[in-house]
């Protein structure tokens, strides 16, 4: 069997879902609301599995889905997006990611990934015959060195991936530094696949700058954003990639044959819903965001080290202020086990080398859950 | 970007649909069903997006859906199967494919194919560093020759992919075939993927054998089944791996990060409908069986070489006793644009030196729909 698969444990966040669900504990650690997304965007959903047609739609995706996709690269950053050769649906980010890296790596090249990293960067690059070359950020500030970037970039460099907003860091990468990973992108003929499925998760009057937007970066990019988190339907497992034809044709033919297509009635669901006024997606935005300063609130006043949080739904937490220290996924399984409160270790995010006092909690719960979860943290400090 | 997927065509399957839709031809090409599976299973689909939760469900499938599959392994074929440690819900069949072959295989390990090739089987193998290694049947007996078969076993070997029933050729693998395919893979330590996507479509009384009730075989099994065509539901992508735990464990750990799990609500739904009478297969089986007959005499009425069918939802025929010869994909073009119906031509399957005068029909479809494309075949020929 392959080695990058064989052995690998199983994700950090189902694990910690496991436990939870083992031990009552309150489940802030895995990514997903704890409220289900809009009434009307499922209806439409339903009604399509009893009205059908229930079988394969084309393979690149519903069409009133994909020209939706295009309409909010428009709307919410001018991009002009020709839906029928830039946009493709996939099912979930995971997917998106998949075939891209299936599609756009030969073996051998270079993969410039930045820790902390989402679970399936590394295994995905690596099984695609990717050499990851990684750079770190770490907290508190999370700032990306730009000279330590500068020098990730060589003649064998075929893509940089980037998730922003960043989970866990929840970090909102600068204008400097996507100027910067553009610069370089576009100097060594790089490509960059840009994960930004929190793309309307920022907070504080922050707007979201996808890299494809930065100049020269229209045919080097692979934008990959989703539903499940735009709309709170993680289950739902639709995602969407926008890129130039040059790049997307390659990942649609990986797409046909790594999944081939996406159920119609979601993706019919989702086009209704990528159609919804501005204020869909801004009253998302500050629901979060009260979400953020009601747990940041409540934990710093039990002593966490609140860090700040720019986007995403995770605040991350020094834990060492509170006397622990050490190992963070000791820290967890006390936290879990002790306190009935389940979290994440944020070195999981990490090959090595990791930061090891800090935890991520998930905020995306309702009110009475962050409360009930303080409370239990407050007994337990 | 990768060689494997750049430059490589669209699907055929697609190609005759989007001709099909373009010109109004009545569409027997792509298999897909015209008319959706039972309306309780699309009920319970639609009730559970109105219910929820719709967030991420466990990464190995919903534990009922688990146990479903698990239970017919039991019911239809006397398998013993751990849902727990041997049964992974997939997003699709061809997910499944993609997994299974990305976790199994590692570069340079030898994959032996029979042609006719299923569009995906190639680019996996090859996306996945295999090296393919080609048997092949052909019509009109669609026989595995034994001799070649042994041959093709090396100690380099490392995975047969069979699919049985075999989609175009309707052909069923006989017991004296899957003997020869089992004794061979023990002798030489070889896995067997065994795409059973049809397995409840058998006809003529026959019964459906799947390779992993062969002595010795349930340890280097991986069995995939679909609900698409099970539940006649192509666009639901659910598919399922019933496989030993050394086999599951790696394969899941591919699912993880290709797509991480599957709709929790078509999942419960598919966990409801295979939990139904031992008649709601049989009819379906029965039902397609009177369609192919209904098929089969209407083109052997016409003049067309129609070969028999022992399973799936396809029937080949030959077109030479028609006066039609050499470039069954051109016959294609010319039965699309002159006759109004859409086809698949049989040498899509194969990668050279393909039969060319056959093509092959989806019988799948309304009563009316298949005699009013034998009424245009009719007027055509
Ligand atoms: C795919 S499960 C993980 C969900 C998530 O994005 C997270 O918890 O970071
Ligand atoms: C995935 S589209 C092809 C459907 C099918 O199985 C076929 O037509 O052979």
């Amino acid at each position: 069997t392959n080695p990058v698969f064989t052995g690998l444990q199983t994700t950090i966040f189902e694990t910690m879902s496991r436990m939870a669900n083992a031990t009552g504990a309150i489940n802030l650690g895995q990514g997903f609301p704890d409220v289900d997304g809009p009434e009307d965007v499922r209806r439409i959903a339903a009604s399509a599995l009893i009205d059908g047609p229930n079988q394969y739609p084309p393979m690149l995706g519903l069409p009133e889905l994909r020209q939706a996709v295009a309409e909010t690269n428009k709307r919410f950053y001018d991009l002009d997006v020709d839906w029928q050769s830039e946009v493709l649906v996939t099912s979930g980010a995971t997917e998106a990611l998949a075939d891209s890296l299936m599609a756009l790596l030969e073996p051998g090249d270079e993969v410039i990934l930045i820790e902390p990293l989402y679970d399936c960067y590394l295994p995905l690059v690596k099984r695609a015959g990717g050499i990851p070359v990684r750079l770190r950020v770490t907290p508190p500030h999370w700032r990306l060195d730009l000279e330590a970037l500068a020098a990730a970039f060589t003649e064998n460099t075929k893509a940089i991936l980037i998730n922003n907003p960043m989970n866990p860091a929840a970090k909102v990468f600068s204008e400097d530094e996507l100027s910067e990973i553009a610069r370089l992108c576009i100097e060594y003929g790089v490509y960059a696949i840009c994960d930004e499925v929190y793309e309307h998760l920022l907070f504080d009057g922050r707007a979201h700058m996808p890299l494809m937007a930065f100049p020269g970066m229209r045919e080097r990019c692979v934008r990959i954003g989703s539903a499940g988190k735009t709309f709170s339907l993680t289950g739902w497992k639709v995602g969407y990639i926008t890129a130039a034809p040059n790049l997307l044709d390659p990942i649609a033919k990986a797409h046909q044959f790594v999944t081939f297509t996406t159920p119609p009635n979601l993706q019919k669901a989702v086009a209704y819903g990528l159609a919804k006024e501005d204020d869909y997606f801004f009253d998302l935005r500050d629901d979060l965001q009260e979400k953020r300063d009601r747990i940041s609130r409540g934990l710093a006043a039990l002593g966490f080290g609140v860090l700040p949080c720019a986007g995403t739904y995770f605040v991350t937490c020094d834990v060492s202020p509170l006397g622990l220290e050490g190992d963070d996924v000791a820290i967890c399984q006390q936290l879990v086990e002790e306190a009935g409160v389940a979290v994440v270790p944020v070195s999981a995010f990490y090959v090595s080398d990791a930061p090891s006092n800090f935890v991520r909690f998930c905020f995306c719960k309702r009110d009475s859950v962050i409360d009930g979860a303080l409370e239990r943290l407050g007994d337990w400090v």
